[in-house]
């Protein structure tokens, strides 16, 4: 694997370890945080915003900009982490469904499977 | 990082690879496979399923069904990865505008170098 | 009020009143109609429409055609008159709040008053 | 017809009549009005609107709240017909394709003529 696969996978690893200590029960601050707001606040709040971001994305897709295809679904795929967190699922979760789908099993039982 | 974190970035890039070989300039074949078929169909195909998918994902999230949440999450992610292939973009460019956002710079570098 | 107007009332109340015949306990038949099975598979069914139709006509107006644009809010609100049913409410509930908001309170009162 | 029909068309019909004077070329102005603000921003600002208030109507709906179910079909229908007056066209457009394909052919018929 690549330095950069190998990257990119400690950044969603981090960002849900980081969205866990924005939980309520974990001491996360709605005044001092966007994340810790919407968990207090609770399902409604993300999920409204998942589909406004998931409408952000099929705008600027039809409006063919590159820059913004890729923000806009880094606000949607950060806004269904912070709906992981809520339920207590991982990023991890999701990508071993893919792998398992996508016949990639070697990495789905991997994926699945706690740090070795 | 553990070798779950790493299994999981190899999944996301390895699904960008194949869907790379399903565009219809590569050769995908429409009759063999969905995701050359909607890359053969165009943007509206698999942006109907992004606003579909995500959908799906908020009443799975209401209904607070772990598998569900979890299967409507790789839905959609899948048809953003399809999305973002048709616009010659990879998950690694959302990945770092992530990191770039949570402040995790030092990864977001990393992650949109190419390969040392 | 012009006969125009008049015509385009009896339209919602019609289709209101043919979709409450296609509710399972009324008799529908999911093999004859399609609304008829929407309404015996469930919230979900029509919901997930709801999501789709809304993309659509997103797409659609982004494309700017005006006839694709009709099309698709008629697809969107024909799927809202199916939740509404469902849910035991009438179209005269959403035009009655609809009025109160912007201020036509006098057409608010009657049109969520029985007929005179 | 009976009057309570009458008075629901008549508010659809005055909605649109008072979009149309929200619009930039109307003299619509932003600082004054949700709507004119709206339209003057253009149809990413209300399309967006449209995905948000379809997921919230089925959060409405997944919860079975009819008060809330009403509300979130009201804010979805509004913002259709904000969409619809930026690009010239009338909910009498819309509800004669509904009933186009209802089978009203003569309500469809006396839905697009102009006013006797």
């Amino acid at each position: 694997m690549t330095a950069q696969a190998a990257s990119a996978a400690e950044i969603l690893a981090r960002i849900a370890d980081t969205l866990e200590t924005r939980r309520p029960e974990n001491g996360g601050d709605p005044q001092a945080s966007y994340s810790a707001k919407l968990l207090a606040k609770g399902p409604d709040a993300f999920l409204k915003k998942i589909g406004e971001e998931a409408t952000e994305l099929v705008m600027a897709a039809k409006d063919g900009v590159p820059d913004r295809i890729v923000s806009e679904t880094a606000d949607l795929w950060f806004h269904c982490l912070v709906a992981l967190t809520h339920f207590k699922l991982r990023p991890e979760d999701v990508l071993a469904e893919l792998a398992r789908r996508e016949g990639l099993s070697g990495l789905a039982e991997k994926a699945s499977r706690p740090q070795d």
